[in-house]
């Protein structure tokens, strides 16, 4: 943790907890972690700058919520069991009160994940927040996107797409009469799916988080495993909110839209039943989605099997590097 | 590392190399290190903010050096061997003269040291720059603030002050006509006393990094482990730039000016030539330039042994609640 004059270390102290499983925590040049015997560590880092990923006035207590979420999210696409975490924190002023419920809602999800806050930064700037987290996995067990192989189904948790639904109306892009609180935090209050990824060690091959949209997330794993995929659209899970769209904007929400955290994953397809228990375990709900090709590029099936026309493709956006010509 | 679409994914570019010693290095959810059996990891975090931290068209290369220095820094004071490090940097456009300058300052000095970068995350923002650094130590031998004991003698690297000097000449505080090169990369270029960290292992007791100032610095230590400390001013060694200054500039430079990242430690006064030995080992200048007592509080003296005039601590500045009334 630095060290800053004044109304800072005011700051600071929103921050200062003692640790219970670091060495040292906040307050040294730097803090101190005992690795479990064994383990390989896992590290992330996201930035997050308002104006960009959060809105100017955006409840600071649901911002410290997902800032940590982002960061666990990544750790859980690794099948890695989040210990300790860094915040290094730009604000424009010293504010209390956005204080005080920032860190609530960043501890309230730390401690509900047994991760613990060992060190960081704070100063005056414009509000950007950048978290480090850490974790532990064993060594050959972490679900990396380098490894999804031919034959792979391929799997999400939970239903995409209603962050980017709730996104588009605080936008302004369409207009939802029921949005609620409800959605609201599909956007704001990530859950970040650690349980599963825990539980899918061992059981999956490759996995990432869906935070850019499932299909780029897809390709992701696609272009550094060499494969392609075959997709049945109409297998992802909808929620009831996007039910009630437009085809073309539940389809632009469930495959395009950002920031759900869902965690997208491939397993042998004799793993089938490993897989649904491995979610049962971590009460998570999980689908079957596609499948992984020998054949580069990604497929998009609708319910009958049959691939879906180029220009329907082409109006989500954003993802045509992707495809399979 | 994050992914972001289009022209962040070229930055990203700019920082993604073949780790050597990580299991698994940029472009996934988090990265994979093996710890080294046995040992402790340290930890640390800091933002720069364009604006406060550096000024706006510093030379991008200086940055890069400076922003991993000043992590290094952290980790030298704790005695750890850095090993890794992530960076989150925003920016207000992607600019690749700015990114492949700011990228080969980092990476010089991180190849220097033998540090990878392993991840982080790229995005547009206001200039700033948040690293983490992660490194090793063994357990029991990492130099914490608490760590001070009476009768230690108090020690300090190089020559604190030259980099408080330049700031003052290029914020206009004061005018140096012999301004050159040399004194502004004391400012912009810092050198983590990263190879005296680990020299000094099993070997001092506290240690902390002048980021600060020597004062400020030395008060966290005193508060952390519970003791007071004398210092002679006059045996601080002082520069030749800062010697051709007015007393008051010179001792504002070398008591209160921060942004120097030497390293300010004390070790038992039976341990004098085992210091001596570590910086020869370590290539690098030490002096001594007080003593740790029992009281609490913190008293300058002059070369005849007298204490300085409260009034003359008070032109000082910043750092009244350290002295012992």
């Amino acid at each position: 943790m630095s060290k800053h004059p004044g109304e800072f270390e005011l700051i600071a102290r929103f921050f200062t907890r003692a640790p219970s499983r670091a060495v040292l925590g906040v307050g040294d040049d730097a803090a101190l972690l005992a690795p479990t015997p064994g383990m390989q560590c896992a590290v992330t880092a996201d930035m997050l700058v308002e104006g960009r990923h959060f809105f100017a006035g955006t409840d600071p207590e649901a911002l410290g919520h997902k800032a940590l979420a982002v960061n666990l999210s990544d750790l859980a696409a690794m099948g890695a069991r989040p210990t300790a975490l860094l915040l290094a924190l730009a604000l424009p002023e010293s504010d209390s009160d956005w204080l005080a419920a920032f860190s609530r809602g960043l501890f309230a999800l730390a401690e509900a994940r047994d991760v613990e806050l060992v060190g960081g930064d704070t100063t005056r700037g414009p509000r950007t927040i950048s978290i480090t987290a850490i974790g532990e996995v064993p060594p050959g067990q972490a679900l990396r996107r380098d490894a999804a192989r031919a034959g792979d189904a391929v799997w999400v948790s939970g239903s995409p797409g209603d962050a980017r639904l709730a996104l588009g109306h605080l936008r302004g892009e369409w207009r939802l009469p029921e949005f609620d609180s409800a959605l609201r935090a599909r956007l704001e209050r990530p859950t970040p799916r650690v349980a599963l990824g825990l539980a899918l060690r061992g059981v999956a091959n490759a996995a990432i988080d869906v935070s850019d949209g499932l299909l780029g997330d897809l390709g992701h794993v696609l272009r550094a495993s060499g494969v392609g995929a075959e997709l049945q659209v109409d297998a992802i899970p909808t929620s009831a909110a996007l039910a009630a769209q437009p085809t073309l904007r539940r389809r632009t929400c469930q495959l395009a839209g950002g920031d759900d955290y869902e965690l997208l994953f491939t397993a042998p397809q004799s793993a089938h039943g490993a897989v649904l228990r491995a979610a049962a375990a971590a009460a998570t709900p999980v689908a079957r989605i596609g499948s992984i090709t020998a054949a580069a590029g990604l497929r998009l099936l609708d319910a009958t099997g049959n691939a879906w026309p180029d220009a329907d493709v082409d109006a989500l956006g954003g993802f045509d590097h992707f495809r399979s010509r």
